[in-house]
């Protein structure tokens, strides 16, 4: 019933390790069908030369139980759920331990918006969560991982930073669909590694200009950009 | 009727993927032809993996204006064209937001002529303009930079220094036609990596000896050039 | 005779090439068959393109002695043998040079749990020896490096710390068999380059919360793990 | 007449970009036949895909002039004859810009024995020429370069350290002949990569003790080697 739905997680699933944004399963991507209230998502702890479309686990956006697929979903299948329930217009979510992105996450660093490149694609500084409490970690973990980024994002919005790191962690990236997800997760990626070598050449680089910021996010995105074709 | 060139400027813009200069589109390159008073370029946002010949657009360098072509030019074009009205004898132009090059751009340093394979490409410091101003930045950006770029060369060669890196931004280099443009900017990043390594190790390190920059340009360049072929 | 387990060690010492932890000849992976009182690894010196599964030695764990094969087994077979004679429950061991353990190994630091990443895998910071004495270096200089291993588990679990830093040497890993050994120095090698890059812009960054270590570790292993299809 | 020579060094010249030790034309490898008096050489500014046996040119070992081949040698031609002069049992050289070993030249520093990989090939620290004078570079700079490299080699064994970084320039190694200088280049790199990461985390990291290099240079070498097979 959902195989086309299928097809495209299974296919961008499988851009992880085409941009070498994954060891082993360190990974996942979902996409959701807003229309029919569900999201599909890798399974858990399954290689990615193993994966098929057929091994894709369907999975209700409200109640969290799988509709289709013999498999068990991700082990962050519960942190996806809260991020679609909080950010109401992303159609897909990405998950990796990427490596410039996660020495971020476990430095407590957010990513600053240090040049262009980064604000081609997200406008401002990328944010890191605060730590989990114990008792957040001991129960319902993954789900408070959602929590906690959503709640990083009350007062920033998440469609013009399509990212978040979580303290101690990793990434999660999100976009229209799991491809666009994913297409960000490259991006982050590429900052991070940019970040971190413009940071221990010059520890108190103060991040770029407002102007140049709203400049290159506003020639890319919205209704008076003007880059790339109609 | 731009069809060699068309073919020129579409092979030298897929070194750059060759070369690992590249993600996504984040890059094109130029070529003029003097002669016909017009450049050829990379259409704005298009795959490498998707780009022919047959999408490359010939622009008229006094007006600016396509003379063939069916897409939109790279969203950069004003800044190629700037730099073919000031500096009248190169003939082909790159512009990455290549890895070690990007790094120095965003964190505001010139990259310095450490040793002998900076000297054997670039003869001295590689120059970082001034930041934009605000008004620069809103109205004619990419104007503007291409006239930064210039005016960073007021009192300096830009043949034997055939690149400059834009503050907050990214590297721009030149030639004497697409190919070579593009050799420069896989020599820049060698040199940004090695630098940054450098530096790394020691804040304070100084130059190298101007008589060993001199003896490796000299060698490589000029009426005394001695290396290579005939 | 033993065949089957030399073929096994033939495919784990290739997998060191296809994961890139080798150059040249500096790595060797074994594997022990407890119930036989054998172990089998690579002969010295050979290249890994020219070796074939007939080319594996087999030694008895008791007295050192080869059983089979007719070259010289690896310089680094006293430690294997030492380490499986202390470690009882494993049954695969892997020696390499690979760069970023290297790296902390001859700086002469642990490797600090510093996310979750790391604790998906090891319960704690990777130990590292003692300095060999003078004494241990110039006799029997490889059996003192499997004992002085040994002696920094003395207080702490093999089973969930599956690698231990050779000071001013490099990583040895274990597991249940020579592909899981094989595995731990992947991981290894990601987090000791994650680790890096945090302690450089931070050098004292504390170890990651207790109880998210706890929760990683333990999703992953014992009897509540819940990562994976059962 | 030196046919078989010319595909020895033609070979060994091929090993450089299969390493990743060179861009571009930088680097050339050499190999000395003592009994005819000759060495063979890459000839100037070739391009590594265009090279052929056919183009590598022989030269008097004592009066440098061309005894077979129509190109035009290396540039480096006189640092490579000097070497030959000085280091009685050589058979082959290397020159490369290699990334790591060319960062250490740049920053004037020596490479460190800090652990057993350097140990294992290498009989202490990597020596750094001093500067050549205006005077040496203005005049016979290639000759002088090998000079200088031959005078810091007055008061420590040339066959136990088979590599010198030149100041501000660029390493140079040696063997018995093409293919193990070749070999020395590849783990030199290696070892320049590891020693940059250990004195970035720790400036003051004391080289490895003496009694583990003696264990590991002479396990490999010498009379009492017993690593490989025989």
């Amino acid at each position: 019933m959902y195989s086309q739905l299928k097809e495209k997680v299974y296919r961008a699933n499988m851009l992880l390790p085409h941009h070498g944004l994954v060891k082993f399963t360190w990974g996942n991507v979902s996409q959701a069908d807003r229309a029919k209230g569900v999201m599909a998502i890798k399974p858990s702890g399954v290689a990615y030369e193993d994966l098929t479309a057929e091994d894709i686990v369907v999975i209700d956006l409200k109640n969290g139980q799988t509709v289709e697929g013999g498999l068990k979903p991700s082990s962050d299948t519960a942190t996806h759920l809260e991020l679609y329930r909080h950010f109401k217009t992303i159609g897909g979510i990405v998950h990796t331990h990427s490596r410039w992105a996660t020495i971020f996450a476990q430095t407590g660093k957010p990513i600053p918006a240090l040049g262009t490149t980064h604000a081609d694609y997200f406008y401002g500084s990328i944010p890191l969560t605060r730590p989990l409490t114990k008792a957040e970690i001991e129960k319902d973990y993954e789900k408070n991982t959602g929590l906690v980024i959503a709640e990083s994002f009350k007062d920033i919005g998440y469609e013009a930073l399509p990212s978040a790191l979580v303290y101690g962690h990793a990434p999660f990236c999100w976009g229209k669909d799991g491809d666009t997800a994913v297409h960000h997760a490259v991006v982050l990626e590429e900052l991070a590694f940019m970040a971190w070598h413009c940071l221990a050449l010059d520890k108190n680089l103060p991040p770029m200009q407002k102007e140049l910021l709203d400049k290159h996010y506003l020639r890319k995105h919205g209704k008076d950009a003007y880059y790339g074709q109609e």
